[in-house]
């Protein structure tokens, strides 16, 4: 089986997937998301996600070196058994908690295992919140028969609220495509918040699917959508300690992933939806603005595309430009130089939306006309080098007073 | 001649640069700074350095692939040529300004060297400012008869104050040291600003010398110098479209480079005053209120310490918790972990000066202590990997809402 390239987002604005204010449920998964008392306030902080039928599963963990107690458990499990359920809790990563950390997501996965009656080894945990806290063990072992309790369904909603950090709303995402033999529905949901690139803003996403597949296929089919979509807002090198992406699919449905026109579907629906995830997360970057894509277009290669676009997207001169609605192409240029790559400064032309700031390297005097594109709160940023065929795009937001505000004291 | 291992800013306290309300000025130079409506304001923006006997040349430029029209030019003049003269102007960067750009820096220099008869291809330029304008020509040209009519060995403050842009104060130092045959002064003035590193802020440094010395002397001792001193602050690889670091020598002093002890003291002192130079940069740092030094020590390699010391000094959510005085550790953790280099997260202590907030990769409860500590302008972080024998130290500032105000709207 054969799997044809992807056009990433070229269509999203037609793309079956739905942002998600009614999303489809695939059959056979349940949710729910409570308030356990680990966040100060008394707001959703544990989602539970469930399936009757255990799941074959693919996942995809931070590259973290320090890497957190959930990630350092869940790895080893998912990697060998079907997965039944997911509990996740934020108010606390459970990172840098040596081995009690360790010890107590055994704890928590254990009970919830023996309360629910489900196979062994086949729950996971994932966590989001601040780093070198132990988890309030006893608070999560006493919810854990409330969660069994309110799963359903309808929990989507609640599930996806109990993730987040400072994220402003949550993320959520489903689309439904034909298989061999019907319909199958994938539903996603995500947490992200933080400046998400260049620091390290847990990023958490879960997405569920009916559909029959071969478990290698589906890990296929998460590694293209996670590089299309989440790595396009992520540099793996700079991951959190806790960053999860989990795909599960437990076959309810009665469409299967038999031919190779069905991996097709299946892929380029995933990725439309894992790119749509992306794009709630950026939006919603702690205290952001605007968010700008930053393309960079006619590379030699597109490793060289790629570090251009990433120095450009992550230097806090230019993102502080962007808030300011500030045509500095010039930090735009030197960010580019400074990249480590090589191009001629003298080919280079940039664009803000349609608007040429820049010619051969130096300026058109554009700059009243690409002020009002910086007006929008979208809009793209194209630098052509004119070296080669290759080219790159990252998704960044601006840096703002409310990024200082929100970040100058999260802990404390 | 062996160059013995300089030990850089041990012992800054007690070394005999000064810090300069009154500089000593080396013999046969002379200095000046006006304004000459480069910016907006009637306040100074153009200097000239001017030494009457040519003095022996070795600069350290950007490694930028896009360079400033004046890099382009000086580049090619110092290294065949003694220089007599250094143009420098603040208000424009002349960056990004095609064959114009060089042409303007050419009619530059040849009318300075006519104007006051001075060998030909013995001037140079620098410059800093807004990248993509050309330089205001006609204002240069008028007022270098001016600039000619004010030298004077006292000019150096002027001169001081006509390169700084975003800098709150001018930044010189200078001192005394003994050679075979008598003394010599080593004096230097620099600009810096921006948050230097990971940005693109133009950082210009001038050293003068009256010693005498060999060529490749000065050569070696200014890499071993900019090394130690201004490469602690600023990654090569982020340097700015116009970093500019030029040491002169004119020989009008009696002291003389001729022994290797003689070299050993020429380094040194010129080391810890480039150090100097260097801290006065970072503290003035846009909007700062803390410098940090981010010291990693116990790596595998130095290239290990490298690594983690820039990628914790360059992380927002580091610096947003230096600026609120958040003992967040977990960040550091993170930001270590995310380098991409080896280490065992469980081998990790991190202390906050003498306290000890994360021992064997977990928190010590130490936090309100270590709070105390980040409530003081200066501190140091150390992280100990206890892995190897090496170790690296960078400074670094805080993020702040003044980062963001200088620079939301620099151009505009």
């Amino acid at each position: 089986m054969t799997h044809a390239p992807v056009e990433v987002g070229k269509n999203i604005k037609n793309a079956a997937v739905r942002q998600c204010k009614m999303p489809l449920i695939p059959r056979g998964f349940k949710f729910a998301g409570i308030s356990a008392g680990i966040k100060k306030k008394n707001i959703k902080d544990l989602a539970l996600i469930y399936t009757e039928t255990p799941a074959i599963a693919s996942a995809v963990f931070t590259k973290n070196r320090v890497k957190a107690a959930p990630i350092i458990y869940s790895q080893n499990i998912i990697s060998r058994n079907k997965i039944s359920a997911i509990l996740i809790n934020s108010g606390c990563a459970n990172a840098c908690t040596g081995k009690e950390g360790i010890k107590n997501v055994e704890l928590i996965c254990e009970n919830l295992t023996r309360a629910m009656n489900l196979p062994s080894r086949s729950v996971i945990m994932a966590s989001t919140g601040v780093i070198g806290e132990q988890l309030p063990l006893k608070k999560i072992l006493q919810h854990i028969p409330v969660l069994a309790k309110n799963l359903s369904p309808e929990g989507l909603k609640d599930a996806a609220e109990a993730i987040l950090t400072t994220d402003k709303t949550s993320k959520i995402a489903s689309t439904k495509i034909k298989l061999t033999g019907g319909d199958a529905i994938i539903t996603g949901f995500a947490k992200g918040a933080g400046m998400i690139q260049p620091n390290m803003a847990t990023m958490l996403a879960f997405i569920l699917t009916d559909a029959k597949i071969p478990e290698a296929l589906l890990k296929r089919s998460l590694k293209t959508a996670v590089d299309n979509s989440f790595n396009r807002i992520t540099v793996d090198g700079d991951m959190s300690t806790n960053d999860t992406v989990v795909l599960l699919a437990n076959g309810s449905s009665s469409g299967s992933v038999k031919k190779s026109s069905d991996f097709e579907s299946f892929v380029k629906a995933l990725t439309d939806l894992c790119y749509k995830l992306a794009l709630m997360i950026v939006s919603d970057g702690e205290g952001a603005t605007h968010v700008v894509q930053i393309k960079v277009k006619s590379a030699k290669t597109e490793s060289d595309a790629k570090r251009i676009a990433y120095k450009i997207a992550n230097s806090p001169l230019v993102k502080t430009a962007l808030y300011g609605k500030d045509p500095n192409w010039g930090r735009i240029m030197a960010a580019a130089g400074a990249s480590g790559t090589r191009f001629d400064p003298e080919k280079i032309d940039i664009f803000f939306n349609n608007v040429q700031v820049v010619q051969k390297g130096i300026g058109t005097g554009n700059d009243s006309t690409a002020k009002k594109v910086m007006e929008k709160k979208n809009y793209t940023i194209t630098i052509d080098l004119h070296e080669g065929k290759r080219e790159f795009s990252v998704y960044t937001t601006d840096l703002t007073y409310e990024y200082i505000r929100i970040n100058a004291s999260y802990k404390s």
